[in-house]
């Protein structure tokens, strides 16, 4: 039995694909360019980086609307599933000794649409290396955990966990995105620093976002358009009894169920 | 070096693409089956099949142009280079012994749009088995050139090859593609019995396209989209000796270099 949507969707885009190939003339030549590419892509593995790049922001302002409540943005390729559940206060993101990176503490709190805490929240946090990788996903780093953490909210919605200052970096550069971004398209293929979370709560719509710090290089011309002004913070230093770190703070609202 | 050329046409598709997500509301599963759906088209090696299916007559419209010369159709995923010349007049298809299907003569002239003889052309055709099958894409087949042959003009632009009548096949439908079409789309996979042409002259255009023949009963749904009216032949029966064959004649007018 056919699925009516999904024929409505595809004859839909079939027609928007002719249309292009017609109005721009596209020949022989560069449809097998495209087909190597499209091709290519596959053989890298790089279909959830691609598409993610280039069009993961759009489904994702689809998905979850705007309204009184934190934006979403991007999940990306990264997140990976079952990451431990850090009941500790403050919660601490596993990390090797002496990880790289500047220390930063997260002062988070989550709240609904009308201002009361949430309390039930848990925060799916996770984030890169200071080389920027993630694990799980670069055979440079143990198969563990690192930089990854589930945060609950205590009593009133707030939470704090404690890891390395993320930096810029550039999503894989020598697969077929990568080369589509720079040399073909001359751009760059940076991100500026974020953290990603998953914020869920049974009595709230799950919210996928990502944070980004102010002063970054890269939050004007990010190669995955996933910055949006209001997920932009700033960051201090701070120091006490010897220690210096980085700190953030956020109030996440959640959109109601 | 950017490709200015392709950075406008990324941009415009990229663009054309986050217009339909938004517009019909593609949400983050609609985007998760996608993925998926892409990713298994390039596991099973379908992209050549996929996009010829769907988008190459659009493609090849777009190249050869329409004039007072043959229409170019679809070249499809299965043409194979280095077929042997067959000098022989009339020329026979390479097959193996007792090949299954009904013998067909093909009696072919190739001209240019004044009308004079091509003599310089050279025909290369190929077809499917009688089930269906194409050498060199096809297993249960020997790797060799079997219905697949380059066959030289004569002086008066003549030429005649000797094969079985090709049959409608399906085009696999246990993978992606056939998925999409058959059980997504609610539609079918079959073509209608053709042949396929690449005519190739150092003063013309190569024309790549396929003749069908009346009274098919998929010449209304091919579902790759590759047949045009003026490219569907009368079949008639002969006999003589005590042989019985197919026979299709056809007049390919070849666009000027």
């Amino acid at each position: 039995m056919a699925n009516a949507r999904a024929t409505k969707l595809f004859d839909e885009f079939a027609e928007l694909i002719r249309d292009f190939i017609t109005r721009n003339r596209i020949d022989r030549d560069d449809y097998a360019a495209v087909m190597n590419y499209v091709i290519s892509v596959g053989e890298a593995g790089e279909w959830p980086l691609w598409l993610d790049a280039f069009f993961e922001s759009t489904v994702d302002t689809v998905d979850y609307g705007t309204g009184d409540w934190t934006s979403s943005t991007i999940e990306g390729p990264y997140f990976k599933e079952g990451a431990p559940l850090l009941t500790e206060r403050p919660a601490v993101l596993p990390m090797r000794p002496d990880e790289p990176g500047d220390p930063m503490r997260f002062l988070g709190t989550v709240r609904d649409t009308t201002g009361a805490p949430v309390t039930d929240a848990v925060i799916d946090v996770w984030h890169s290396t200071n080389d920027g990788s993630y694990s799980f996903f670069s055979p440079a780093l143990p198969e563990e955990y690192l930089m990854r953490g589930k945060v609950p909210t205590a009593d009133d919605g707030r939470f704090e966990f404690r890891s390395i200052r993320p930096v810029p970096y550039e999503i894989p550069k020598d697969g077929p995105t990568g080369v589509l971004m720079n040399s073909v398209l001359g751009r760059h293929s940076w991100r500026p620093a974020h953290l990603h979370f998953r914020v869920e709560s049974p009595t709230h719509r799950t919210l996928i976002t990502q944070l980004y710090f102010q002063g970054d290089p890269y939050l004007d011309s990010d190669s995955c358009s996933g910055v949006k002004d209001e997920l932009v913070l700033p960051v201090s230093d701070k120091s006490a009894d010897g220690e210096r770190w980085k700190q953030a703070e956020y109030t996440f609202v959640l959109q109601p169920n």
